[in-house]
């Protein structure tokens, strides 16, 4: 498999093109530090997008759920979809209005969904669960044959992808650096408070190494 | 203004429907939340998006820099975007696979992308800044007429739009609940860390209130 992305009029970055990455080994990294993406696709010339939880496997992604259902129905059209996973990483903040931006690392990504055969649903459901939270399939009841059956299941195979990157101080108009005006950048991450044991639960349970172990 | 947005055939959630909301005070809401979308659109039969930063004002998004080139020079065909905002606000752990989630609270919006007029530029690039951060225009250099004159901003009108909102514990089926499994959630958020000086600085000035007082 080619290690880099071939850039078409498709994933070429045009804004910002420096930092715009092709590299699978980017891409893939870009979309291991996350588990939720956003779906765009076209019906009958309108764009639609649904924010989705995915899994990676290899240069496949996989969905469930709200995505499956309205795309579901138009796939015999070979559907092309685009992906996008976004990791804010702070805000930007320059001397000029003008170049405020933020700290970002973000994947565009495009296939065709493809529905997932019901023997293979297992295996895409483990990779969804698991992407979320490492650890947590072995933890879990497994799906029934019932449910397997009823669960409509996407895999996206990655045809071409771009990452792009910030990160760093602002970039400020050469006379602006003498101003007397704060410069510089605020930190942001995502972070996990304590696990919440669902009232529901008949008996207590120890938080079992998956949630334990979970940093986002 | 109609205080909730009409559902069609466009904006109707179909999956969780039980979770959507349309009211503009809800969707609104969320928006405000947050200053990064998602933009989806269409060209030649093939959805793309990109992520970007938004400023919210009455009914109106405004975007600047990456998503206009590429969009502004389709947008007289009358160009639908799809914009989503969502924040991630936890995992939701079933007792099964099948049932595992995320709680969330998103808007998926829909309108057409219009060019914003030299003369209201500074104006919306004023709601975009102090959308990421309150306060900060008055602290910064504001645009110049050339750059102004050089700025692509956008203007989305929301035609029409659903909010979703998940929250709370798994919900299992009923004969999962006697299984010995942990369930629960694990909240997310996110967080800022201290704010960093452009080492280009050459005076040494104080943070200043949009960032000191910023909480993301």
């Amino acid at each position: 498999m080619n290690p880099v992305f071939e850039k078409n009029t498709r994933n070429t970055v045009k804004r910002g093109a420096k930092r715009a990455r092709y590299d699978r080994e980017t891409v893939y990294r870009i979309l291991d530090a996350g588990f939720l993406c956003h779906v765009a696709f076209t019906l009958d010339g309108q764009p639609f997008q649904i924010p989705t939880c995915y899994g990676r496997e290899g240069d496949r992604l996989f969905f469930h759920g709200a995505i499956a259902n309205r795309m579901l129905a138009h796939l015999a059209k070979g559907f092309p979809v685009c992906v996008s996973v976004t990791h804010l990483d702070g805000l930007v903040l320059a001397r000029s209005a003008f170049h405020h931006s933020v700290n970002y690392r973000s994947v565009i990504l495009f296939g065709e969904a493809r529905p997932v055969a019901e023997t293979d649903r297992e295996h895409a459901l483990k990779v969804i669960v698991e992407q979320m939270l490492p650890g947590r399939w072995k933890e879990c009841r497994k799906p029934s044959a019932k449910e397997l059956k009823i669960t409509s299941v996407l895999a996206v195979k990655i045809r071409d992808a771009s990452a792009k990157i910030r990160s760093g101080a602002p970039v400020d108009e050469e006379a602006d650096y003498s101003l007397p005006l704060w410069a510089g950048t605020v930190p942001l991450h995502m972070t996990s408070g304590a696990p919440e044991a669902d009232p529901a639960m008949q008996t207590e349970l120890p938080v079992p190494p998956s949630t334990l172990n979970f940093t986002p």
